[in-house]
């Protein structure tokens, strides 16, 4: 039996140029949502280092390099569960955009390498080609928790609305997405996505951003947020560096699901998804 | 080669409960906006009778009924299309939610019968079963046009985004919505929705709706609107009874599809929709 409330701790963290620092800072903040009751913390995408190409390879690290230490040392001892935002981590030549999970007992419960990469070239906006970099991730991921199953999307994956309707499909009951939207897409479409993508599979979601730092070549656009399942904002962080904890009713998902048959009409009939 | 813009006429017609007289009245509207020119003109789901069950089946008609010859006949005579929101259409004993759409020749273009009903039961909120009186359709519904691929939803189908994106990827640049949400989906959810399916599948969104009639069992909300494939609002009427034109840069869709890479990026080695 799944537990029918989660105390969720977001960390909209200030990421800095040092490594070492910007991962000291993340778990004195884990603590600090820890220390307000939450069970499970989630850190932003690339919470290490600043999100330019020619920081990744320097600042990444290896199956059990020591973010992945550190995380998972912190969460066995504070009994949480960590989401451990994104690194990037190195596995031979290659780079991945990578979201490690460890569970209360500090073990290893999920990594989900972005499988989209942030290529985009917006008229009088923001230009990024993410696949310089990094080479994209080959799997869907979903883990079990104690609050049900949760699906991950790193930023850009949460645009394919396929990958959350499989997940959906598949059980799950959150999304989680470390992201790091920018001053182009984050006005335009970040709190938009959140909460349709919540409203069309019934469900929380939930994004976790760095803050913004306008001195950065990429700057992020902040506002990490939680939507319900009817696409109401539980919360929204501004731009700075901040802690959040929030209480997500998880009732409210089968609830919403009876009151309106979105998932359970589907016409598979006429089309599915697989 | 289609034409890159379109002068896209939106009636939202105040619905009372004759049928002869919504009907001439919506004439006059459509009349209304060709004057100001209008080369595509949308009518609201349930143009010509109130949005209740009862009154489905005395006003309904069978295939070339009197609302649909006075539709054609108009748009004959303007040399515009029509999409004609919708009406109860009858054939045996069944009735469907039905849109027929005329080309300026005035010959019917398609006839998109609602394939998703709307059954809901929402807390404290609104209750409705289409389904007491409607049979499904059972086609997903496609026309070509001097503007490109349209695609048709009525209302509650919009929910479905399996159903938008298999348009998408069948080639479709706008999707229309005659609609009629009410006072608790139209708050929670009508923008929200019609901008996310916009900027999920990158096109042109219309959703049609009629003016909002307090004393009405079946409040709609109104705010008809059009959204533009980066997510922004072209033009939303409020609930009065309105004519709208409104012109779409249909270059848009390709300028961002190509800025902005999520058709194209889409992992289908990963998950598809057919």
């Amino acid at each position: 039996m799944d537990s029918m409330t989660l105390k969720l701790g977001q960390v909209q963290l200030m990421v800095g140029r040092d490594k070492a620092e910007n991962l000291r800072r993340a778990c004195v903040l884990i603590r600090r949502a820890a220390e307000q009751g939450a069970q499970l913390v989630m850190l932003p995408e690339m919470f290490c280092c600043p999100y330019e190409n020619e920081m990744f390879r320097p600042n990444s690290e290896e199956q059990g390099g020591p973010a992945q230490q550190a995380l998972s040392a912190l969460s066995r001892e504070l009994g949480i569960w960590i989401v451990g935002g994104t690194i990037p981590e190195r596995e031979g030549e290659r780079l991945y955009n990578t979201c490690y999970v460890y569970d209360d007992q500090g073990r290893q419960a999920a990594r989900h390498r972005k499988i989209h990469l942030f290529d985009v070239n917006v008229e009088g906006g923001q230009y990024f080609m993410e696949s310089d970099t990094f080479a994209p991730g080959n799997d869907i991921t979903l883990l079990d928790t104690p609050w049900g199953r949760l699906g991950l999307c790193v930023c850009f994956d949460l645009r394919f609305e396929e990958l959350c309707r499989v997940m959906t499909l598949r059980g799950a009951r959150m999304i989680l997405a470390p992201a790091a939207f920018n001053m182009t897409t984050g006005p335009a479409h970040w709190e938009l996505l959140l909460r349709q993508r919540a409203v069309d599979n019934q469900l929380f979601t939930v994004g976790t951003a760095p803050a913004r730092d306008e001195s950065g070549s990429y700057v992020a656009w902040g506002h990490s947020m939680v939507c319900e399942p009817w696409g109401g904002i539980v919360h929204q962080c501004g731009t700075g560096e901040e802690v959040a904890v929030t209480e997500l009713e998880l009732s409210r998902i089968d609830a919403i699901r009876r009151q309106l048959p979105i998932l359970s009409a589907r016409r598979t009939d006429l089309y599915e998804v697989r």
